[in-house]
């Protein structure tokens, strides 16, 4: 009988293994993709790609040569060699081949450029071919910072004492009404794919105080914008026993200086490649909804054509403010009409035309919707019938709060949103791995 | 302007802090939700639920007769008292109160006995009920122990140098062929729902040699049994580089011994509240699949009805020969037959009738499906020729290997049953937070 005994140490180094361990003149063994062969005459770089970045051989013509015909781009390759010290290659230093074995080969040439500096290709191309134009180091880059985001999130709660959980993605019925949702049949029943985690999570409080959840949710929305995702994942928390929706906000803060320490410590590589120089985030203005239009309808000479709505050029204005006036790339909006949000936020008792909620604008774009939320089971019954609304297929969500809640808060955050404007980028699709818009279900 | 600069410490105090704290003597205040309420004549015992677990409180009437008169279980309150020894109570100490303010208050009294030992519920009328069940401790620590192994399959496989990736959910086709597919219309398309990320997973193994996911899959089957979920948590990763299937098997025992001390160090409350003893993961024993077949012919006196096909009872058999056999809660079973596994299996060199497959059986259930996959594009067209498939809606996966795909192979994890065997549970609706199955779409 045999036995599995847990991991066995391969052979094969990795590029920090040879860094950090004693191989100066030594034999080892590797393997990698090759991301570019250059043939010099007597001798030929070939460049692997690894996980951990690119590693330069080097190979003498002559005893070899039968393996090396063999050789191409994009062949995964196992090889043997000396290292050496060569300031000029990456991580200061080369493997001298002895031995080339070739695992696997492509059977066609690469479409794009994945091991230039510039792929050169449109956003469009680079989608239809995503599998590959991944392949490039900045591309791979871009998913490895959203990767330390998310670690960001989930090691920041996890200190705070949040649970993680998982709720359904199919259910009977969407958090925030019907009009955006995706509709399927299940087992003759109708039901729809969950636009966000909201009424699970708040069931949750009155379960573990404090849950998040990191999820993909689900809007058949019809929008298609650079900032619109019809599918993306959803960063999501909700805490009990709050004060006020304050302490939403600087939970958020915490999470984003937590975050951004973590990148700076374990994604230094990938900011570096990308060129990405962290925002600040000691200190984030928070400025009222009303203010902030009327402090960007003065300084850039607007009228306020709609008190009670924001236009994402309005959003804009206020994230160029903030970034004008104090230099902060984050603004809180707090007090938003109570009519621009669902029936569960809660209405600020001083003015209940608007809302103990916020959003997070980052860069003049919001990738946070949050606010504390009603906790009262009558005030949420008023309120659903103040809006014409019926309680059908909400059973369970108000059971909840028949039996108590505290109060309690939360907020959900756009992760491929917040990804796109840390790197930089103007189209929310190169921040998801595979992107769902209204044209787009491949690859 | 006001500025948000981060987390900032609130009055209120948990569990822990006061028992780490030197606090003894001294006024804390506190929050959670009313467990129970003891009455005992000239003193009453308030016992809060909080999210670190129960917390005694004690008043004496007289002073605050007003206030008690509003209290009742599951409403939340916020309380200052002093800090007292006493073994009797949970933690060893209690808090004499000089002060209670009520923050809310349910309407109705709880359907179900969430502060007893015993819910004394049917699973159906728990399930019904879910948001207000779950408060119960033992339902709650039951989903502790499954962030437990989240935390687990996420940090080993970091460790490792696995990425994290988000694979999309709805597609154009499902990668495990079309008989259990959800379907959906998608902005004038029809799109199915993931029953599995496998095609991305493998296209992302071009890209970072090895990756990870956490996320929800779908499974229209039509089975309703103790162990089918329709909705589920899938662990999966995916390896490049690898020898053989044996590494696949190498990394899950890995992960699973790293997860077991981790659940022992993070959530020991939690495993003696509900009784639990871990499983021995120290060596797993691994069978082929047409020898674990004969062995269990011989020893419980079966006929082999099917050579090609395990059966359910077949499978329970297996786990208890290996468990009367050699102790062993779990056993690898190799070599699945090549007609039982999906197009993209790697039949075995040796005997093209099987796979270099494997499942993982955990107390006689499967809670793993993993193996080798093709990585050749020659050898993939033919295989789906010979099954009578057709490339249609797989042109992206094909066309990562025509580009170069080293070898590599993976697994997906069940967490629902995973959880539901290490917690000694016999119906794996027990362990999904909200689970979904051919009758239950709600809560």
């Amino acid at each position: 009988m045999e036995f599995l005994t847990g991991q066995v140490k391969k052979q094969t180094l990795e590029i920090s293994e040879i860094i950090t361990g004693d191989y100066d003149g030594k034999n080892v063994r590797v393997h990698g993709v090759i991301h570019k062969i250059r043939d010099m005459g007597d001798i030929v770089f070939i460049v692997l790609r690894k996980r951990e970045g690119l590693l330069q051989t080097v190979y003498e013509k002559g005893n070899m040569d039968a393996v090396f015909s063999e050789l191409c781009e994009e062949a995964a390759i196992e090889v043997c060699g000396i290292v050496a010290k060569e300031e000029r290659a990456p991580h200061g230093f080369e493997v001298r081949l002895r031995e080339i074995k070739v695992l696997s080969k492509p059977t066609e040439t690469m479409p794009i450029a994945v091991n230039k500096w510039k792929m050169g290709a449109s956003l469009e191309t680079r989608l239809e071919l995503r599998p590959l134009s991944l392949r490039h180091l900045k591309e791979r880059a871009k998913f490895r910072v959203q990767e330390g985001i998310v670690r960001g999130f989930r090691d920041f709660l996890h200190s705070q004492d949040f649970t993680e959980i998982h709720s359904p993605k199919i259910g009977a019925r969407g958090a925030e009404g019907g009009a955006n949702l995706f509709r399927l049949e299940y087992f003759h029943k109708h039901a729809v794919l969950a636009q966000s985690p909201q009424f699970y999570k708040q069931m949750m409080v009155g379960v573990y105080e404090r849950v998040f959840e990191v999820a993909p949710v689900f809007r058949a929305e019809k929008h298609n914008t650079k900032r619109h995702l019809n599918e993306y994942i959803s960063l999501d928390f909700e805490m009990g026993f709050i004060e006020s929706f304050q302490d939403i906000m600087e939970m958020e803060t915490g999470f984003l200086q937590y975050t951004m320490a973590l990148l700076e410590r374990d994604y230094k590589e990938e900011l570096t490649l990308l060129g990405v120089s962290l925002p600040n985030t000691e200190k984030i203005p928070q400025v009222r909804f009303d203010r902030a239009k009327e402090l960007v309808a003065q300084k850039y000479n607007r009228s306020i054509r709609n008190p009670y709505d924001l236009e994402p050029e309005e959003e804009a204005l206020i994230g160029q403010y903030f970034k004008e006036e104090m230099g902060a790339d984050f603004v809180f909006v707090t007090h938003y009409p109570s009519k621009k949000r669902p029936f569960y936020a809660m209405d600020d008792p001083e003015d209940t035309a608007f809302t103990l909620s916020f959003d997070l604008l980052y860069d003049g774009l919001e990738i946070t919707t949050g606010g504390q939320r009603i906790h009262d089971y009558g005030m949420l019954a008023e309120k659903i019938v103040a809006r014409g609304m019926t309680e059908e297929g909400m059973e369970q969500y108000l059971m909840t709060f028949r039996h108590g809640m505290p109060p309690h808060g939360g907020l959900g955050i756009g992760l491929e949103r917040l990804t796109m404007k840390l790197l930089g980028e103007e189209n929310v699709r190169e921040t998801a791995l595979f992107p769902r818009d209204t044209g787009r279900i491949e690859p």
